[in-house]
């Protein structure tokens, strides 16, 4: 990327860190073979994929037989879904868009509410708990606040009405199920400290490749397949295994493993000291992701009155790159249904902005990142004045 | 590969083309851009995305906005059956897993048998539209014999059908897929000239990366998509573009057209010389795949009484890759029901090759390939007699 550019937009994606794209160079011309074919070269080819889930499954403290790997989140969302069958599904109103269209499909939903910062608390989920919701699904952190939810509290919470359910006899089974994506490079994943029983991650947010996920299924829960076929992945996914996106994705995850602690700590300092810049020069600034609660590289910021989308024009003319919300919702020129529900005013929801650090960014660029957001809010001011 | 290798499962999977390849590299970690943001490098990588699917349209004589990106021909089949909706399935009996699985899932499937020589006959598709049959699907060419289906005349007797039904005042629709991915590197895939309501692709059969595929879809015809979320690809299968995937994809469908011709013309040379050496040598040799017919570089072979799988092993240790059938077939271990439905014996079937040449063979490759063939057929006859 050009030396003058500023990408603070790492939510939205990541590029493929170097390693990433060495490792799974080796099999886009040589080592192709289809890994259900029967001769040694094509049986290698399913050892090493099998072998890259493997990693990807020590860093979940989970075995590779619990993982299906599709062609990322938003189809492992879709297909976590399945498992819901008949029920009720609960999900939090914070949710990105294939959380709140999956659990659109079906006859029922309950919206659970976040308090003014984006938390979903375990008292609230335990509300929604009606007899007859058998699916859960909340995202370990928002895409749009990078809030990290209390997820191991929900899971008790879901773990107390199951043994009640159970005791009372009643047979409508609780899953719960969480999306990881946002939090994956910044935040331990293992699926026995979060106490989930479906676990959604996608490579894309991890600097691995596009369209590439997974959906860790606790073993003993059931989900039908939205694609059939060949039968691969134990049949839960069929088509031609996605070899090298699957190697790439276990070099992220390791990678990602590897760097969190001093990454976190870095982008905390990073972080911190936009906010110091831009809120000595203009205290009017609300800041709606929460300094403790949210991952390290999020900050969502907005300026009252002033157009959003005016100043990522602005920005963009000095090279620095911020997004509005998130990717989707910005494309469908909807307002955040994220900022609305932890109660922003149509006018504060205007004026945001979801600024995402990572590994492109470092002290100097940030710096100078939030010397141009001052300059172009001060601008905006003057003009509207 | 090794020199000494000598591949020839090309239908199980291709290579990568260096160019395919060169031309995604860029988009791994420099324009990495989600494609639905707001700033002009996001708004660029949309723009190159949108150009490469304007470029496989070209190559399909369509235009891109009909074209929905997957992953892959599997996830292609199954959105096409969502444009079944509730009516009857008419599917070949020698169709892929993909095919056989999606119809599998509607509450009826009316099956189409071939010929001995696997034609799937108008008459006998004719004879299948029971009124309240809504959707056939057939694969343009065959994945494990190649044959080529009567395509064109297919889709006149299901007009003349759907001209019925309009005149008589009913109101089943019927709709007909083709599954073009085993074809696409070899023949014209225009679907005009095919007259078809949905079209099926894959990026891995025609030396493109892996896990991309297409669903051709005629303006009109209705299908529910079956992942949801952000609503990209025009609502019909939402996630995160794969922007390199795409890329690749196109850049290998203009090789594929551009190099047609002479492949073809090459392939059956090839193909031909193989058959004359081991006709020669092995008299007794069935050849189940037609050579007028099938694609040009599909040969099926079978060996009565011998073990293929022995064979296989055999042509290994001479570094010859062959298949015993389609690759998802071969790993489930099941007997093929494409030879089965064209009436081959058990023992054929079981004594049976699918040899598929490819931009990795020459003429010393496949003439060393046959004999190292008759060799092991003659050992395997020795070992058993």
């Amino acid at each position: 990327m050009n030396d003058k550019l500023i990408y603070l937009d790492h939510a939205a994606a990541t590029p493929m860190d170097p390693l990433v794209v060495e490792a799974m160079q080796p099999y886009f011309s040589e080592k192709f073979f289809n890994p259900s074919s029967p001769y040694a070269a094509g049986v290698a080819v399913k050892r090493d994929y099998q072998a890259a889930k493997a990693r990807i499954a020590q860093v979940l403290g989970v075995v590779a037989d619990e993982l299906v790997m599709t062609a990322g989140a938003t189809e492992s969302v879709n297909l976590a879904f399945q498992a819901a069958e008949r029920t009720v599904c609960a999900v939090a109103t914070i949710e990105h868009a294939s959380v709140l269209s999956a659990a659109g499909r079906y006859r029922e939903a309950v919206l659970i509410q976040p308090d003014h910062k984006g938390r979903i608390s375990p008292e609230a989920v335990k509300q929604a708990l009606a007899p007859d919701v058998g699916f859960v699904s909340i995202a370990l952190a928002n895409h749009e606040l990078g809030y990290v939810q209390p997820i191991e509290e929900i899971a008790r919470v879901i773990q107390v009405e199951r043994e009640r359910r159970r005791s009372a006899g009643e047979s409508t089974p609780l899953l719960f199920h969480t999306d990881a994506s946002q939090a994956a490079a910044l935040l331990d994943i293992k699926v026995k400290r979060l106490g989930v029983d479906l676990l959604t991650l996608s490579a894309a947010k991890v600097y691995g490749p596009k369209q590439v996920g997974l959906l860790w299924v606790r073993p003993g829960v059931h989900i039908a397949p939205t694609i059939v076929g060949g039968g691969q992945e134990l049949g839960l996914r069929s088509g031609t295994e996605n070899v090298a996106g699957v190697i790439g994705f276990a070099e992220a995850l390791e990678l990602a493993a590897k760097r969190r602690k001093a990454e976190v700590k870095r982008l905390q300092g990073l972080r911190d000291a936009m906010i110091r810049k831009m809120k000595a020069e203009l205290p009017e600034m609300i800041i709606s992701s929460d300094r403790k609660k949210s991952l390290a590289n999020f900050l969502n910021i907005s300026f009252p009155g002033l157009d959003a989308e005016r100043l990522v024009f602005l920005l963009e003319m000095n090279g620095v790159m911020v997004a509005t919300g998130s990717a989707c919702a910005a494309n469908s020129g909807t307002r955040s249904h994220v900022l609305s529900a932890i109660g922003l005013s149509a006018s504060d929801i205007d004026g945001s902005l979801r600024i995402t650090l990572g590994r492109l960014n470092d002290e100097a660029m940030v710096v100078r990142a939030a010397e141009f957001i001052i300059q172009s809010v001060r601008k905006e001011q003057e003009r509207i004045k």
